[in-house]
């Protein structure tokens, strides 16, 4: 447990982070800020810098997204997270967020890590689709033993033979982590699933088996995204998906929880 | 939705089935009978032939467990699910139980499937552990063709590269399994994680995502077990899932969930 | 090492077993018998009895099917491998073969391999695809200990995330169930990598890597093939198979090999 | 195709690379660099920088195992792969090595790529163990649209339920990369079966099945090797490798082969 402003990650509560995949222009990025604020987000995601399979498709805006970072920070009060793809570009991105993502394909970046646990800023390290959880705890023992402590873990799926969903999101990591390690976890039902349809229902799966929040994407027009598309959750389904994770808050915080 | 007797599958309310993993004693099976029946449990598992690995491994009691099934059903009441492992013992299999279960090394097993189908019990059938969401709508198809509309299908687990667990837990098939078929979808968390530590958040998190139930094994003295002690409630720990289940029945059944 | 008729498997000299993956017609089945015994082969495959995972997809001819074996077996003099799918069609499909194939759906149907094991016919057990290196080799256990030790171990592949073949044929379990067990080891490339066009190098690889022999599919018209026409091989590709295992024999006996 | 001095990479005539995992020490180096030198191996490997799972475990020598490095090449003319892990160290490791080697754990740190693709000196690229071939072959991409042409690519085995092996060796990638793609494909016997046993018939399997070359570790003394020494060879079974692919080269070298 820790906080990051006025904001406690791993407390009784849990935490909704919401945002874009990618940043793609000033006025999606502003419309899903100003949405998810609306509903009492406090922590907002969008990538600048976007690790893709192919060099021909999308890489994101790079720094033109991190001005753009800078702008809706300042404007809104929302804390950002954002992913930080290398050495290289650490102090530029580490400069305009207050959560460093590390990427899934990242996890077994030992160069990466090293630098980020010395950075001195919270990081929320991503399970590598290809990673045991014992691998992913000791990824994370890079990032401590520079210093860094504010460490989020976030499962976010693993590649498996089935194929109707992207990876198979394995929820009984959430409490073999919490019993392994100190740190929060976290999931992301967005990317494990890669289906929109099933963001809901895995997210109260999520917190049910004690995750400390979860991480989900949202963009005004879905089909329209540059990234990750299916995934995305457009307002409408947002806004049930925050009704959700309200009614689920007096039986998560009750007393004499387990 | 289907009724066993007056015990609605598939409604708004969760149903828990509990009992041992395999039937070994009178003792043992009507202490859990009991114990379980104490916790408003009103369907009892029990194996009396259990598919082992090794030729070598105990095989259940076979016809001995058999009688002490029709025993225990007798003096208590209770609904009686047991797996029938093959077409030589249907018929004496299916004379003692109320509900027949295939288990995950037989999804496969088409002679089988057709059999049941035409056998007219209702039938728990069980992911295999290495078929797809695709493949297990298709082997319930199998039952259905037959004129057998009242399975339940049962996920409980995907072989994957994980050691931490038995199996990892395929929570998202649940969502999927309501949206593909009719069938109510109940969830294993006993065999799916070899873990008795995750049997509750996986309980949990079954039931959040919208299982219509779930299947545990109980058992008076876990480590004695001679077989799946690991994953093996104690009476103790059953009464903190038991627990656990009432207090999210009232977020499961509000007015206008999801 | 054992011998059907004069055909010595697990010798010196690798086997190759060639036939349709079902048989379809009278026409389909004795063209490829008599295509194949042109090129040496001495065992003919082919299934009357066809495990499909839908059960509205051609399910194989049965009992025409087995007539159709009895006619090719007297005209040819072929010897027969066809699969045997459950306990009550044993007695009939072994009356017509010459060696019983347990498939690998059925690897662990443990009521069927006890039967097969006290049949007295060789037996060909085919790797399950979700099943361990441990868990074959224990499977092979249940029919030696009904007392057959005429049996050969089949590697066709397991599941993994990899889509560009059906399923990921393993190699490194032919020195291994070589190093575990004493039974003759066979590799089947079609079912493995469900591509015609891989049945050659892997073929290859397998009997370079120690394999007694390999069992292929080939058809008239892959094209036009009832099941698994994508990875047969036509006439003219199964002549280069052959002569491409004539080109490795010399390396595979030589005196002094590992 | 292309050549390394006069070493043609993807001709008729398998290469076979060989050294230690990591460079333990000066001795260790040169004995292994004779030895191998001695049976007419041309390319030496031997790591510096090890990316390890845990950040308690052996590291690599890092710069003392660069000046190493420069001494062995000078020393015996022997042409070096080395595995670089980051962009900072990419000038350093560049500057001593002849052909660059990107680890399994970074085939996805496109960042890396895109350096190395612009540094001029032939790659070895690891097949990440979760990578799908596709994958694989847009990784390489990264590297191709940065200007560099020379490519090697190296299967490695995947990450699969398969616990008798580290990893499961993915033959079939050798002729579906070749069929994908103009770059030579080298197999890693060591690593993908993290068995020594298993290094002569993989190595015979992988050339069987069309690669052009493998890549193997040898250790003076494998029990006591800082890494990996389960799948290191020492000195008599490294030659027996040698005499197998040996006795291969005619076949794999005839007139009219596939």
């Amino acid at each position: 447990m820790f906080s990051i402003g006025d904001i406690v990650i791993g407390g009784a509560k849990p935490v909704v982070i919401a945002g874009p995949c990618a940043i793609e222009s000033r006025e999606q990025y502003f419309a899903v800020a100003q949405e998810v604020q609306r509903r009492g987000i406090r922590i907002l995601r969008g990538g600048a810098y976007k690790p893709r399979t192919s060099p021909h498709a999308f890489q994101g805006l790079g720094e033109e997204g991190l001005t753009l970072i800078q702008e809706v920070r300042l404007a809104t009060g929302l804390l950002i997270i954002t992913e930080v793809m290398d050495t290289e570009t650490l102090e530029k991105v580490g400069a305009v967020c207050d959560i460093i993502q590390i990427g899934a394909r990242n996890m077994s970046n030992f160069s990466l890590l090293k630098k980020v646990g010395k950075f001195g800023k919270p990081v929320m390290l991503k399970r590598g689709y290809m990673a045991t959880i014992d691998e992913f705890v000791l990824a994370a023992e890079y990032l401590v033993k520079e210093g860094n402590h504010q460490v989020i873990l976030c499962e976010r799926g693993i590649r498996t033979f089935e194929t109707r969903t992207r990876n198979t999101l394995d929820i009984s990591a959430v409490p073999l982590l919490k019993m392994l390690t100190p740190h929060p976890v976290f999931v992301d039902p967005s990317h494990s699933t890669g289906r929109g349809d099933l963001v809901i229902p895995m997210t109260r799966a999520a917190l049910a088996a004690g995750a400390d929040g979860v991480m989900v994407e949202v963009h005004p027009n879905p089909r329209k995204a540059l990234c990750d598309g299916l995934q995305s959750l457009d307002f409408p389904t947002f806004n049930l998906l925050m009704n959700e994770v309200e009614s689920l808050i007096p039986y998560l915080t009750r007393e004499g929880k387990l």
